[in-house]
């Protein structure tokens, strides 16, 4: 078998990593509500963020950057806006469920590969882009985890993805 | 646009995805060096398991699992041999990544969407086993950041992959 044979196999595609990225935010999800309501808004280990505050870079990156991937035009990056309970947070967090959901289905198919500047500051493939808020919310969440078995809590199964 | 359109979009080539995976590993060879040495194989948060631990655990995914999907055949899942040195686990790490290439190459196209049962215990496609090795090692080097943090180092940049 040859490199060329490889390199042209597609190995994922749009709808699979749409439903991929969904599965970990409802992991996501399940982890904002294992936190107990203060400690998901002020618990810290080493002088990192509380975990509220790596949320709202998810919903920062996700919709806004979906928005920019589906149509060229960004927004000015910052993170999502503040609430003040876990109940606000996790209506913020299904909100973006649906949206990301209905933007997915505009994206103009040859998007993906193209290049472009996200946010416009960060250079690379519109699938860079993608992988990398997917990425970036598991390594986030994976900190997570080590500030929910520091309290005594069990974090939901990574495994798990619904 | 029909979603009949976007599910056969191809999103990512088996190339990009190799490529993508030795840029996460790459970031996860550079927090092995972050640590110092005692600390590499016995810090823990939360009864967590100290990072070394965890690093066995992907070297005993990555080149037994890429065997595994190339050919059928399936090891008995188990982490990988453990050392007592941090510059004996990078040299298992640099060993990995090379064979990791090599095994790549040998990968029939059509099996990354054939299912199988990883490790003859966990039944799924062959593209959802190798997604899972990546967000596995994305998900606990995430926790070891908070380990090194918690140590007063600063971790690398999460966005920085070569």
């Amino acid at each position: 078998m040859s490199t060329q044979n490889l390199t042209s196999t597609a190995v994922i595609n749009s709808q699979e990593l749409l439903k991929h990225w969904q599965g970990h935010r409802g992991l996501t999800r399940r982890t904002i509500e294992a936190f107990p309501e203060d400690k998901l808004f002020s618990y810290s280990i080493g002088g990192m963020r509380p975990f509220s505050d790596l949320v709202y870079e998810f919903l920062g990156m996700a919709v806004p950057g979906l928005k920019g991937i589906a149509t060229g035009q960004w927004p000015t990056w910052a993170d999502a806006e503040k609430v003040k309970t876990k109940a606000e947070l996790l209506a913020l967090w299904d909100q973006a469920t649906a949206e990301i959901n209905e933007i997915w289905e505009t994206i103009p198919p040859q998007r993906f590969e193209e290049q472009d500047v996200a946010f416009g500051m960060w250079p690379g493939t519109c699938i860079s882009f993608i992988l990398y808020f997917i990425d970036n919310e598991i390594h986030h969440r994976g900190q997570s985890y080590v500030y929910l078995r520091s309290l005594g809590i069990e974090p939901p199964a990574f495994w798990d993805r619904h």
